[in-house]
């Protein structure tokens, strides 16, 4: 993520993660504050064993787009709430890239955070077959949830 | 896509398919139209062998959102440029997921098309050395090409 | 509607039903975590005796469009404020529908599920002489509240 | 229809009406040049056997609200594209009508055109076996183009 | 004004014109839930003596310009800021009014009804010694009063 | 008006001025290019025997607004359809004023022209009788005009 | 800055320029409510040996603009974020200048008046080697603090 | 700029500094697509003997803003208006830097190329006459323009 004060949305995406035993690493990395550790974290990702990253940035939202100009991993962007546009600034920031280098990016704030989470297990579970399990059980407890609680008042 | 006149836009991704050499299916599928065809579609997509589907669609864009409801593959929303919005209804009704359910968008247009097809690439290149070789060769011509027609005017 | 916590705004709407004597079903059906629930209550609903739906959901509020597509009866969609957008984004996904599949749109929030109930007499009051002297009653006693207190300050 | 101007999107709505063979008038009442005409319009309309009244109007669009203002028949009201703002005033003006006084708002333009008869007619098949077998027909018809169509390129 | 939550912002504008001692009628009078009143309102406004006629509303703001539809009087629009949309809707829908009918628009909220009495006043002023006079003492005093405390912090 | 390419827009204001035999001068003053002239121009309206100011300006549009702060006469600010952002601009830099200097807004483009030439009519009319008569005669034809051709198709 | 209310945005402007060592006058100049001063404020400001103005408004926001239309000096906009558009209307009044008189604009809000002050700072540096290294050392602070609160939770 | 596409706005900002007699370099550096070169670009720039750094660019505009992270020098972001949001969402791209790295912006397309080059000569112009005398130049022949043309039709 770009700046600590993310951490309060995209800690909902390392809650899926953990909910579905997929390790990860959870750190801030500043497009516009730290470029160098930027370039050098997007570059070495693949090498280091990484297999898809979520950045998480708000405002002028450069970090999704950086990362995946410096790696060929699949990145997912997610838009961090902000003070004065409410997101539309993040938003715009990382779903318009340019035709060449995509960013997959999700909704403002703490769905998109789920979002990306939940998304990025759903490409690795194409390959694994106990991850696609969880997955599955996880969507099912989501249904089964609303399902249980339809009749109101 | 979810309407013919979707073409115009979507075989933006199409071409990079074919550049890339990966097979695909290429259909209209209405969500509003032919909802049960969508869930028919959507539900049977990963018994047929995707791995992932590219759904592009404008105005009030259901079709991304309602596929990724039916199955757990990885689903890419392209939002399809609309005539009075320009697509940013297209854009808010595919990127505005609830959590639970992710569906990985990109940008209005022509754009979003070719993005989508280069995610879905580079999400299959995680497991196909000669995919990911082919991708490679795709991103250094872009920037050799960045390079050569670099000096202005 | 979409999301239990959808019932805030929606509750607005069955205080109006109530007050007109209408009976109704209020549940939780959510598009994406529930679309096997959804196609099923909207395919019968007219069997069941539903004369109109009313659908309120907020985000990529895709639920009202969804349930037009599986049913011929009218369907009414109130969208939710969401967080991030303040309900601009459910006014789009809803509003925005393509030619064909027709939803009637209502305000963002309290005043739209207001005026979707209030549609919905309006509706069936067409073949109720009873109904329309209530609804008649309701608007006149609207008109009343504020001529009594007209004046300021 | 608030001015002359919109007759080229509204007749699309007249389009669907002839083709499920329901009867209409066609007409043009301004709310802000004839608000005299409007209010007797409104008025009478009930009174002459009027079912529905459907309203297109652009930019500070106040004829769909206040024509529901002066009757108790269900007005769905269609945002004509506006020249600045593409019809985004349009449909604020239509759709963002406070609690007591329900309007029903359809897509901007051409779609919202051809949805408001549509939904006019979904509304008068609910007592009218033969028309609901005519739209059934018509959304059957619209489902197999889409199917007939789905192939591409 | 439209309904009685709008006295909120409305009574900056009368605390103006009591300042100014300028006499005025301040009542709530809805173009939905009243439409005949308004009517009778505007239409009689020029005999009862009024010369000038502010009117504030807020989401689909109709008072305004359906005042300016039945009166030669001149007509000031206030938007009053909407829970959703921030008054957004309210502006566009008093200030797109189309070609024909004038409304002369203020800004969203406070602002604007402080300066539709302003406004109002500077009218009033070209045939009123007097009222110029205290008009250009407010102004004379509101410019002193930001030089006196121009320094900072 | 602040340059001369929005004498296309604000022609139409002279046209109804000529139409109601109103004497105006037509002049481009440019408040970023001419400011000294600007404020000359304000200063020296009223002793001029101006009686009111119309200010067309498009994009950041501050020449209303600076007019208005430099004289006590009324100012109309039309909003000009800029190229990006489609007046939008020029909407919001007119209208919203701070509280103590009122500038009268009006619609964007070719209605916001004819409708402040209407209303300065209007506010003139108020002590002018015969202007008074022509101003109605203007609104008879113009509700005459929308009667004759009310029938459609 | 235009009013004594910008004061808790633009005072984080000056806490830059202390600790950069920067000396700087902070004072209110409203635009609308005191036109001579920022015309005599603007002219003379060269003279007086300022290199640079920083300007924050909110709303229709005039100050940056008209500042730069009277002095060659550089002019930096910060847009403060306004009660009901949230800054989107100061930020459109500050950027959309037309060509011919710049302002450069910084983002809305605390951030803008943030790098509006380092933005000085940055022109100043070029020819002032003690503030580059200032510069420099505040810009390498400021990495390292990210760096050094990389690793989450 | 970021993109040969971009020549057409930017070519505006390199007619302006010809006129001035500003030498300069035009060059398409791709953020996305050659993000090693933006960075060697923007790293060497200060020690090539640059003086400050112009630009553009569209949609999700990250250039300027990591141009500005990779150099002290003062950078300056035109957003180039984009084909499906009209450079909304290029301002925001650049214009939202958060705190810390400033941009400074201008305005959508040709008169933000235009005041970046003007903006840079304002810059350079405090510290060298002969440029501050051919800026003066500049900018009273743009006043006289506008004299000369003022009286209308």
């Amino acid at each position: 993520m770009g700046s600590r004060s993310d951490w309060e949305t995209m800690s909902h995406a390392t809650e899926i993660l953990d909910r579905l035993q997929l390790p990860y690493e959870a750190e801030v990395v500043s497009a516009h504050r730290t470029p160098d550790r930027l370039f050098e974290y997007a570059q070495t990702a693949q090498a280091r064993g990484l297999r898809v990253i979520i950045a998480g940035a708000g405002g002028a939202a450069h970090l999704p787009g950086m990362t995946a100009a410096k790696t060929m991993l699949p990145v997912l962007g997610v838009p961090v709430q902000s003070k004065a546009l409410s997101g539309m600034d993040s938003l715009l920031s990382i779903v318009q890239m340019p035709a060449g280098i995509p960013v997959a990016s999700f909704a403002i704030g703490r769905a998109g955070a789920v979002n990306a989470a939940l998304f990025a297990a759903a490409m690795l579970a194409t390959g694994d077959t106990a991850l696609a399990q969880r997955l599955q059980q996880f969507r099912d407890a989501q249904t089964q949830d609303v399902l249980d609680a339809a009749q109101l008042p």
